[in-house]
């Protein structure tokens, strides 16, 4: 997915950053820096992702190569506390802090139960007939490689999300689709565009290897710019498999009848 | 609250850790490191807190010396990227990544509701009665400092809390009294205990000074004995304030009529 090529240490890992990993203004895409951060994490210890919060610093530039140093803070029998720190040269681009675990017969459950929405099979993706030109598979944004489509029906903000090569999640690729909640804090406040994230948090339960995850996106609350909102992620049987949050400067947002500002 | 000094380039501090910014069992408090976290983000960048992860790596122990050094990654004109990472000697203890920043007249709104629960007044503290002994002023843990109520009635776990000196809640403050979700996870699942916290999560409004706040803890899941839940926090008159999540390590935990475990 992200082409992350991990050294034989385990620790160091990189990739160069090209479409379909950036944003629609040519930047990293948030998703993009998560993933990396999972796959990173995972690789340096051999145990499975159960939460992460990645920090987005710098808006890293199409065709920079990504370098990702892996400290690997506290190794426990079951947890190892993990920090990832990702450079163009000496320049931190994104950090990540987060636990990967190995799962024992403990503690499992969910208490919360999946939204009654609409399957995606007849729901229309989001960016079709909106004012932006209709993508195309030269697109060069994360918006070839992923696909959402709007089944909320009042309510959080929902949206059925998979790759369009229709290959099978993992929580590196579930972190890759969520990175939408600043969306859904536009949204609550009745306002189009998304704003910038500043950062996303995600916690893993384990993830099943289905094609469609379902996104319930709700903003919380917005204060002087910055708006906070979560994720929950769902598999179709109604299984929860992640939950997130996320900040966002909530500066490139524009009311319905108007154009999107100009960055 | 934590007794901070910070040093004159605003960029080193370090406090001894002591009663009452521990857990029972004499280690690091989790509030306790994310309020020092805050202090020391906003005192090397001058701005608000607008989130923040606090990553715990190592169970300090009673009266050592933690010192903390705060990186500041980006520094933009309205969001400074932060880090802070905590030592004893040359051992990390715990880790924080954040933003703190300038809120502007730019978006501000609220898109979720208080839940109607009775006020502070009439609850009952849930350490009394408990099968733990009732606590007293000597107590060394950080129930010394701080009071919770459950005024649950049904649904989430639903706490008011302030602490015991009437003081008036700031960001610090509000994450200090916050780190409670494993709690809500546990007893999501039928079960007593709380398991031991790996992170803290917190995104920020506008604090007002209130003395008292609502913690509305929902557990989400629980996966292979890690468990992750979601915290809101209300002033008492339905101003959400912060919300935040958290993963924990759900080992001890155990049912309503058994003894607790020994750890």
């Amino acid at each position: 997915m992200i082409g992350l090529a991990v050294g034989e240490d385990r620790t160091h890992s990189s990739f160069v950053l090209g479409p379909p990993l950036l944003r629609h203004d040519g930047a990293l895409y948030g998703g993009t820096a998560i993933a990396a951060s999972i796959i990173a994490m995972e690789a340096a210890t051999e145990r499975d992702v159960q939460w992460i919060t990645t920090q987005f610093v710098k808006p890293t530039q199409n065709g920079e190569t990504v370098e990702l140093v892996t400290d690997v803070l506290a190794m426990g029998r079951r947890s190892a506390q993990v920090r990832v720190t990702a450079f163009v040269d000496e320049a931190v681009q994104f950090t990540s802090i987060g636990t990967t675990g190995i799962r024992t017969n403990g503690l499992t459950g969910q208490f919360e139960q999946m939204p009654e929405v609409a399957g995606p099979e007849d729901a229309v993706d989001i960016w079709q007939g909106h004012t932006r030109p209709v993508e195309t598979p030269d697109d060069p944004s994360f918006r070839r490689m992923v696909e959402y489509r709007d089944v909320s029906s009042g309510g959080p903000l929902c949206l059925w999300s998979r790759f369009t090569d229709g290959r099978a999640m993992t929580p590196a690729a579930v972190a890759f689709v969520a990175d939408m909640v600043p969306l859904a804090v536009a949204r609550c406040a009745g306002k189009m565009g998304a704003g910038s994230s500043l950062d996303n948090s995600m916690r893993f339960g384990v993830v099943p290897e289905v094609e469609w995850v379902l996104l319930e996106l709700q903003g919380h609350l917005a204060s002087g710019g910055y708006g906070h909102g979560s994720a929950k992620v769902w598999a179709d049987d109604g299984t929860l498999i992640a939950v997130g949050g996320q900040t966002a400067s909530m500066i490139y947002i524009f009311d319905q009848d108007e154009p999107p500002p100009l960055r």
